[in-house]
């Protein structure tokens, strides 16, 4: 990597976790390193005047090929040296005092960051250091790069933690879908079966649904009523969190 | 000040928003800077081989002389430009490249934590940087150094939506409590006014509260019955979130 170290901002990096949803399974962008031929989230630095999120989108765009994704932060690891056994992930080196030194090789904490995407609209593509650059089926990921696999896990449960108050879905479902197919998403995020009623309920009571006068074909007995999301209100939730009872 | 910068890592910076719950008023603690005389947020650096984690705890005791809140990061503020107004909040300087620098004319990011606690078991006592250190009511709160007053706003954000997913008052209501004077304290974070039956039937089916064989006295008319926290439950939900209708 011919990138030079003085145009970034020291002991700062970043991980980006970009889940998939594709085929009713939760996948996770990852990248085979070229050092090491261990996976890792896509990662890097930040640069002098760039703020947070804008290098979270440069970082994912330079690792990935993957252009325009909203990411979001959720966690900073910062326990002291996290990323000290892997010094020769980056090949970056710095002039400090006279003496040469690893760029890397020092305190380093991370911003995590993470995006929830239609995995059909993603094209992986490898970065230079890179093998390879592919999805992965969240439930078959068992080991990463230093602490990768606690910044995933960390960023799953905020996924999670989500659902309760912010709506999901909206350029992951089709324009028309049923109940079923929205429980459908929710269950593969959260891993679990839920009741049909009481999901149906709840959701409804977040206003960000509108019910057609229109029911899914193709079912022999009693077809399911077709949803869309109510956009201004789906927004608006977005922002204020959904109505729950209080 | 008299602290050496080779001991902090650069361009990151910690703020603290500390709510106190007192009297049926939500307030945070501030301090006056003694160089402009603005109120500002505590915050401060972070060491080399400390967590951020660890480095706030540090900054709010030196900063505040407040001993042992468990904070929470939130956010993490990183705006190119944010800090550069204010080069002289910190009278620490650097030498490089044979020139002397301020150590704080430059891009800092500055990771956001907050805590809430009770206020009755905090003294609030400056440190050499500040004129005084004091509660106040977020309501009276207009205008504060830096960013800071965004820092403030989201870590209000952040706290009311806390309250959908996690337990809060085990430390800030008394050990036993009537349904009602928990209810105040929900309206007080959240800023509005909650359907008392709603509030009962969500907050029980948390199962983080037992209800005593007990009632408040010195009521005249129907005295409301006592509730205390279920620890082991409690717990659980501060781990896993409270367990709602899915």
């Amino acid at each position: 990597m011919a990138t030079n170290p003085k145009n970034y901002l020291k002991h700062i990096s970043l991980d980006c976790v970009v889940f998939g949803f594709h085929d009713n399974q939760l996948k996770v962008l990852l990248r085979q390193t070229i050092q090491t031929k261990e996976w890792a989230l896509p990662g890097g630095f930040v640069k002098y005047n760039e703020s947070l999120e804008e290098a979270a989108s440069r970082v994912l765009k330079e690792r990935t090929g993957v252009d325009n994704i909203f990411l979001q932060q959720f966690h900073v690891f910062s326990k002291p040296g996290r990323n000290k056994a892997n010094p020769f992930l980056s090949d970056m080196e710095l002039e400090e005092n006279k003496k040469t030194i690893k760029w890397f090789d020092r305190h380093f904490i991370s911003v995590g960051f993470y995006a929830l995407v239609d995995f059909l609209k993603v094209a992986p593509m490898p970065d230079s250091n890179s093998i390879t650059c592919d999805w992965k089926p969240i439930i078959e990921v068992k080991t990463l790069i230093i602490d990768h696999l606690e910044i995933l896990n960390k960023a799953l449960d905020t996924l999670r933690l989500q659902l309760r108050y912010r709506p999901i879905g909206l350029k992951l479902m089709p324009k028309k879908f049923t109940m079923p197919e929205l429980q459908k998403l929710y269950e593969t995020i959260l891993g679990e079966k839920l009741d049909r009623r009481n999901f149906q309920r709840k959701i409804l009571s977040y206003k960000i649904l509108n019910k057609l006068d229109e029911r899914k074909t193709g079912h022999a007995y009693k077809s399911p009523y077709l949803y869309e999301f109510n956009i201004e209100n789906y927004k608006k939730a977005l922002d204020n969190g959904v109505k729950g009872t209080w």
